[in-house]
């Protein structure tokens, strides 16, 4: 298919690459040179001209850093949106708030195109490897016909609900992601403060009603499992600030509907200082600090 | 082998009565005429008098509410440890802090007499059915003489390390267990009152990194799984006073320690407050409702 | 002095009024005809054309009740800020977020026109009584200039920076509050369940370490002042509802700049849940129903 | 009078001082030689032997550091309860938990002994200068003639209720302490974060509805009072080993009643984690740290 690709990153890059090594026909823009060489290397098209990636394309994906980034690609003085073929279909995988994700899907809705949130987990090593988890917010329909595009860049496809659900769903998945982390470490640090081995503990609870994500594939503590960032200095892996960004909109999302979620709002603050104390460009699961002893 | 059983209530009944079922001369001592008159049912001998409990017992088993009625059964004026025979193995299968389970087998070991604390994760349901967990605090030698009694109880065995071990490492995890609870009950009531299906959402967040043993056994969402407390009005299960206690245990053991657990402190307050409202005796997956509006 | 008032309102209404009363002349907007009239009865006069309250104001007032509410009566399409006569101060008193009240100042300053904000403290009473506290943002030419106009509907008039720096300062005082409200009510109550007397308990705590606001002038146990809407069956007062306006604000003035404020976030979800409890219109000391049991 | 004085260390040494420039006829037990050479300089008797202490004594004063040291002295194997002279009146001016305070207030009703808990607030300045807080448990007439002995070392004599009574009510002082004193700082920081200046900011809050103590006396940002730990990097004052000992009876004593206290035990977790950086013997108003930027 021919496919238009909007931002090609660290996420985008390597996920417009996936798409033409499959076959598609893809051409991307982004504002950055040095970016479009790179996508040029992986067998992308690229242009420094918006409508040229508009040219024909049955598909427009974006992968974009914010909301502001998105709002302006789409319904911005020059945004994209009248430029759009009418048939196409639009995917947007950039993490941003529920509401901007509704408010463009209507946008585009009005001018009789199909779009869908599908917003991604699995990080920069997941886009390269193609085994990206896409949470996607649509019609029915419109998930649908994004599946086949999407499994050339991902191995799993969930559809969370209408426009916007997909966010919803990501954000939500990911402060209890931030709960069960920071509690897994400090149930950790605290069996360790009474002796107990933390490699044991963690087999222990992994387990038993305390099993979780954390404990199976990401243990905080270092040395319990191998190829974690944790048993590499933290280097790698699902920075503080991006965890704190996420959880940021989790927050906001809850203001918008007045929902509780103590946790999380917890977990907001303990990440918060956690950068402030300098380690915003660390793996999120170097949050264990928190509880370790200077003095010890 | 013959076994003095000391506690046969909820818990301890069933447990004696396996280990009949297997095979084992089970004599069992406790203060409650009909509990005994029950274990004598399930094929347990039974004595109202401690010490006969006691004659040829090669393991002595305990299950008791609480660390004063286990201090009082070993060290009390009339306790039972000078009476216990030199080469008998103790297995202490109570809930209680780690610091008396520590103080008692001190004291056991001082007379000679190898003793390890085993408490028990799986509740009524696994006494029943004989597929508890034990995760036991002793050496190594004496966890290994107590694994053939302890199998004939349960299906896991843990050894965490040394006396007063077990005890550690089961509160962590139900600090654990309770934190990723109301984490998820709170993400599933954000997700609802954006709009999700709360069935959509757990099933994306259970395979996803938000992934944990309430998502995956005890959705606290009302119909979303079928046999769990929360589609049966949240009655059986886990009681929302049990859980208090291991939280209050928690909290004593991060005293004790100078540990940080901000998640864990959260949690025993929600719990409190929770049971304050009238819910002591629901199961813990009904902490849902301090997110429900009332109003809606 | 000749002054345009948009917004009057349960706040804005006895404010006008109050102007009026000291002598100023006040033409008043606002779209509902019913609080137009309670106005005109007040000393004040009215229109129901936006333009026809700019007619040689040399002081432009707004009480509105969202910031998209103030961005629409400045920035709209029909926004009033190029028709405000160039030598006029404009005063904003609404309660909006930071970014807002900059960039709608920012706007103003780009016509040439001085603008504050200056959000108050002191309610509905305080607004009646001519008793209002205003904490402003702006320069300090502009907030002198203002100072005479407010001095006439308020007694405390305070200068916290720059344009937003209002808004700030008010945002951090309500999130305080909160959080030793909330601390005051669980201090008082565990004291309670001890066995101590609320009145007592709350004497030592005032003149001790522990005091501030809530023990001084606002006491959220039952009978222990009396005209605090404690004693009222927390009717009166600062809504739960209001509370937690103020808390998203705060939250989301955290989220900009990365702050931790934990026990803010913990306010805020206390809140939340406390309103979906169905204390949403009660005083916001009703808090206190969150730590009492149902069961004794 | 006659007193005997127990415990004659950082707080008590200058106790027993001011009682015995205030005519009192002063014998002192403490088991460290230097503590008593220090108290006989200050013109208090010493001696090597309670007993001493005691001939003779119309009042039994004791100044210890934990709940074990108490119930020592009192009921351990050499306790001097049985010792004490009929008629005399005890006064455990020691800060330990509520239940350990009952239960040797009620040994002491059982010999036929008055004893009241009078801890006290103010520290080691308030104790050299005579200006402390007693916070009192035990009947109103015991602690009618405790009173003149307390004036003679403080200024202030709360009754807070029946024995125990004065443990509790000075943790919740010291709980609710810790919550606004958190509060402030994270309010504070947050303001600085938005460019607002932290002694106008702190002017403001104390004026208004989030005035309390830290913001009256105690600030926490250096330099916007002479004369505080702040203004001095944190140096004298209360510490925050000190503090997290209090919250840990705070802690306990909820426990013990069940009740909520989600802002104390947040607390409690956050000064850990402050004394696991480093910060143990710094003022509590460090606690600043936890929300500043390292990497600004």
């Amino acid at each position: 298919m021919k496919i238009g690709f909007f931002g090609v990153g660290n996420m985008g890059g390597p996920m417009a690459a996936n798409l033409a090594a499959a076959g598609h026909d893809v051409t991307a823009f982004d504002p950055v040179p040095a970016l479009r060489e790179a996508a040029e290397e992986s067998g992308v098209h690229t242009t420094d001209t918006p409508a040229d990636a508009l040219a024909g394309a049955e598909v427009v994906i974006s992968m974009l850093p914010s909301a502001a980034a998105v709002t302006g690609l789409y319904l911005g003085d020059d945004g994209i949106l009248p430029r759009i073929q009418p048939d196409a279909l639009i995917i947007d995988c950039s993490t941003i708030d529920a509401a901007t994700s509704r408010r463009v899907a209507e946008a585009a809705a009005e001018s009789g195109l199909a779009m869908i949130d599908a917003p991604v987990s699995g990080g920069v090593g997941g886009a390269r490897a193609g085994t990206l988890t896409f949470i996607c917010g649509g019609s029915e329909d419109a998930v649908e016909r994004a599946r086949p595009i999407l499994d050339a860049m991902g191995k799993n496809v969930f559809r969370a609900g209408p426009p916007g659900a997909g966010q919803v769903a990501k954000i939500c998945n990911n402060m209890l992601l931030a709960v069960h982390m920071i509690g897994t470490a400090e149930a950790l640090q605290m069996g360790a403060d009474h002796g107990l081995d933390p490699k044991v503990l963690s087999e222990i609870m992994r387990v038993s009603s305390g099993g979780n994500w954390s404990l199976e594939v990401y243990n905080p503590w270092p040395g319990v499992m191998p190829n974690v960032p944790a048993s590499n200095n933290y280097d790698g892996g699902f920075g503080v600030n991006l965890m704190n960004k996420d959880l940021g909109l989790a927050l906001e999302a809850a203001l918008a509907t007045r929902s509780a979620t103590p946790m999380g709002a917890l977990a907001r603050s303990l990440y918060a200082s956690h950068a402030n104390q300098g380690y915003g460009n660390k793996d999120f699961s170097s949050i264990l600090a928190l509880f370790k002893r200077k003095d010890d």
